[in-house]
């Protein structure tokens, strides 16, 4: 690609969540979105527009977070990947760019998603990764909660698994295609994989689950949340440092999968 | 231990390094032994006087760093430790609290201390955990670096292995008990045993023997350095943030012994 003409470039972005007012971008604040603009202003002949796929709250991370970005440049797609990442803070990079097809849209072409949640249920008073993990100190049974969280599987509408918000949807029947609880060391890893997603949806299902792995709910309280539809039955929503956006799937890619290897830093 | 007399208290710490001007107590400055003060201040009455094993540099971390807290108070140990970890910050935790023998020391009766030092070889453009580890891209043979650095043990003159200070001593002979390096994943771990350490001396055996793992230096290089003694002929220092202080032992204690599976956060 040598002439400058408008370009709509799809890429993916990975980031630490926890200096960063989340993803979408607001004037004085550090946003994932911002430091985006920034560094493809840098590159960028005249003005620069930026969609993404999912806005993440402040302190959840990502590693496959995608955005559509439009603006002139010269530089091919490989040169415009490095030159991002070499522009964009430590804590950002960008992971994979290429040509979007001309209507693509990154939020609303996203067939499914996937999350992942990070435990940590070693000892008692954590000092290292504090910002990549949630300390859970009592035993969980990994496997409750694995069986429990089956019932979230299918559609359902999962209004007692949200928080509100501004701009929340008046439907709120959602698709989740795969929910996997599992152990590794002293970590737990929950992965939930879904069409879309409510505002606070995941991390309302994570808390919901490890009351229910901790012993103060009962297993059957899962379902019963999506029959009531009652926010004030489910879970205290987990922290958002736990909280990792892992990949997201557009009609022209893979499918989500669950990993039976999630990463540790 | 209910009458308040004056107590000398041998203390265990651990410590995420990032945030502290190392471990030294500095007027305006952050760091863990001022931090460890503030806390002091907050149960003793009266003055509080503290001594540490090892002056930990900036951004280097501690699973195990030792010190002596002198002050009055009616707390006994289980009450001082659980008071001071919820007194200091996050990133600083006491993990062991007992009752001195008058004449203890935490520096000068050091019997040996265990460094840790963590290697992260995965991808390009490290987002996550870069405050933990040391990103080293080309493949590395852990196996050379393993078999050289055994060139390391026993008594030798380290002055090639140092970094000059202003407190430097004369004598530059140590003592290395052990040196091992292995892989786990992604993960290549370093840990060097010895009866002390001179400044830098821990990272600049890392960074020569990385330079031997990816090639740059032949094994032998790893004596030529004891020999010679010129700093100039080693690798660089490898960065603080993967260095971890794990143990330190003591006559009463159990000597320090590598472990086959290093903590990941």
């Amino acid at each position: 690609m040598s002439e400058s003409a408008t370009r709509r470039l799809r890429l993916v972005l990975a980031y630490d969540g926890t200096e960063f007012h989340g993803w979408q971008y607001q004037d004085g604040c550090r946003t994932v979105e911002g430091e985006l603009r920034i560094a493809l202003a840098e590159i960028a002949a005249g003005d620069v527009e930026t969609a993404g796929a999912s806005r993440t709250d402040t302190g959840v991370h990502a590693l496959g977070n995608c955005a559509l970005a439009t603006l002139e440049t010269r530089l091919d797609c490989t040169e415009v990947q490095r030159a991002l990442t070499a522009l964009t803070p430590a804590d950002l990079a960008i992971v994979e760019c290429r040509e979007a097809a001309p209507d693509f849209h990154p939020r609303f072409d996203a067939v499914e998603k996937r999350y992942l949640y990070r435990v940590n249920t070693a000892g008692d008073d954590p000092v290292f990764g504090t910002r990549y993990q949630w300390w859970v100190r009592p035993a969980l049974d990994e496997r409750l909660m694995h069986e429990s969280g089956q019932a979230l599987v299918g559609e359902h509408d999962f209004a007692g698994y949200r928080n509100r918000s501004k701009d929340e949807p008046e439907d709120t029947v959602r698709r989740i295609r795969a929910v996997d609880c599992r152990r590794r060391g002293d970590h737990v890893f929950f992965q939930v994989i879904g069409e879309g997603f409510l505002y606070r949806m995941v991390r309302n299902i994570v808390g919901t689950l490890v009351e229910v792995g901790r012993g103060r709910f009962p297993p059957a309280r899962v379902a019963e949340i999506l029959r009531s539809g009652d926010r004030g039955e489910a879970g205290p929503s987990a922290p958002p440092e736990g909280l990792y956006l892992m990949e997201i799937a557009y009609p022209d890619t893979e499918r989500c999968a669950i990993s039976g290897s999630p990463p540790l830093f």
